[in-house]
């Protein structure tokens, strides 16, 4: 990567561990730091992390790119703490699924010039620095959010990004997290929510077919990020659930009153939509 | 397949074109019908069929098996049409993803004490002929109702889906229409009402990360054959989609009092059932 020598990363997991990889292979030397040692000592151990940061970060001075992969929850707290000492860095950067509360918090600090806002369209519902490998950005989005970021940080940021394989684009952090609620955070909690009424009605995961096991698949992702990105876009993930919500009551009256022209007009309205944009996405 | 020369398919779709596809390469001699004049010709150009059906279904008089693979508001008809045709008959069977219509209608023809209610558990969003494959069946079950069928016939079932690699097991029609409304008619409805929102909404399919657009992949399935299918199952489906409704009442309300703690438990109940269930799938 153009210009980075030195990437301190910190948060080895599914995300901030793929980059570590990736980075790594590139020829950067990656300093990092985890709630959890072992991921640390692995990601040594293998060769990917040159050396573990301090206590209270130190090292992290050095890098040119730092990046924080950790829970959105934690996200705005860890650069307030770490700006003061970014002291030679060029770019900073969070890789979370909501982007308005940490681009706020960054925009507040002294990495404000420097930091931009990413969201990479990576990842599933695996967690963790075992479930961490090469490539995982190859052709995935990364949203880019600007914010308060000299161009020369935003050229950096697309630069980092391309050098993994992704694909950057820029975009408001409001428009973010409203296009997320949508695209992302409602199927998460549509598939917790699936997943519990067979918890309820006794069904074992065996039971599913194809079509069923690929719906409730999200429901096994980390709670605790998922809640954070719930409690950090609270108010457009609500309107989605809301909306969904609402679909399935037109269903439950369509089949109280054996209205089967409704039901056919909701299926229809499904996959309309469904080969439209298939048919839109392949022409763009 | 034992005993089995002949075959009669009614239904060149996905299911029954694949089941076609398997008997022939079995050695069974295929005769066919199709509401779509060019899958049956299709079928025959590629050798997969000797011969369609006549006019009123002449030549089904001749097959030792009948296979039904129509949408599941066409199979009674048809069943009561053509089982005084069926003289031949050791084995008929459907092959829709309802049993308690097809069971009830079958057991009061001629084939009563042949007809076995069958539901392979494979398939996927696409449809017809051309969706049709070799070795569709390969490793998946098949739930078979036996009704009033003789252990002969029912034997005889076991056979022709062992012989396509499928693994069947019996279950009773009620049961199997209770737990299919929350295994794969719930999942279907979901998805397209999730696609009915991010629709509303003006998302693009491609906005879809690989976690949404595994949770919008069902809305693409034929709109009449489900429709067909929540009209047959109705009871079963109205309260699977009462309890899902219920989950995201629960989700809404945590969103809006802003208690993560109860949000928190939602995702990590979800995420119990998924893995205790893939435990105990490996262990059986």
């Amino acid at each position: 990567v153009s210009s980075i020598r030195t990437a301190a990363v910190i948060g080895l997991g599914l995300i901030g561990g793929s980059l570590a990889r990736d980075l790594a292979a590139l020829g950067v030397r990656v300093l990092a730091a985890d709630r959890d040692d072992e991921s640390v000592d692995a990601a040594v151990g293998e060769g990917i992390v040159e050396r573990r940061l301090g206590a209270g970060f130190s090292g992290v001075e050095t890098a040119e790119a730092v990046v924080i992969a950790v829970p959105v929850d934690q996200a705005p707290p860890l650069v307030e703490r770490i700006a003061p000492l970014c002291r030679n860095a060029r770019l900073v950067i969070d890789t979370g699924s909501t982007k308005r509360s940490i681009v706020a918090a960054a925009s507040a600090t002294e990495v404000a010039h420097c930091f931009v806002g990413a969201h990479p369209y990576a990842g599933d519902h695996r967690s963790g620095w075992s479930a961490s490998r090469r490539g995982l950005f190859t052709g995935a989005r990364v949203f880019l959010v600007q914010a308060s970021a000299t161009e020369e940080a935003l050229a950096a940021a697309h630069d980092l990004w391309r050098a993994v394989g992704a694909l950057p684009e820029t975009i408001s952090a409001e428009d973010h997290d409203e296009l997320l609620a949508r695209t992302s955070h409602l199927p998460h909690v549509a598939s917790s929510a699936l997943a519990l009424v067979l918890s309820a009605a006794g069904v074992s995961r065996r039971d599913l077919g194809s079509g069923g096991e690929a719906m409730i698949r999200l429901a096994a992702a980390s709670p605790a990020m998922w809640t954070a990105i719930c409690a950090d876009n609270r108010v457009a993930i609500r309107d989605a659930v809301v909306s969904l919500r609402a679909q399935l009551d037109r269903v439950a009256g369509a089949l109280d009153r054996g209205d089967m022209a409704d039901l056919e007009a909701f299926f229809e309205e499904g996959r309309g939509w469904s080969s439209q944009a298939e048919r839109s996405g392949r022409d763009s």
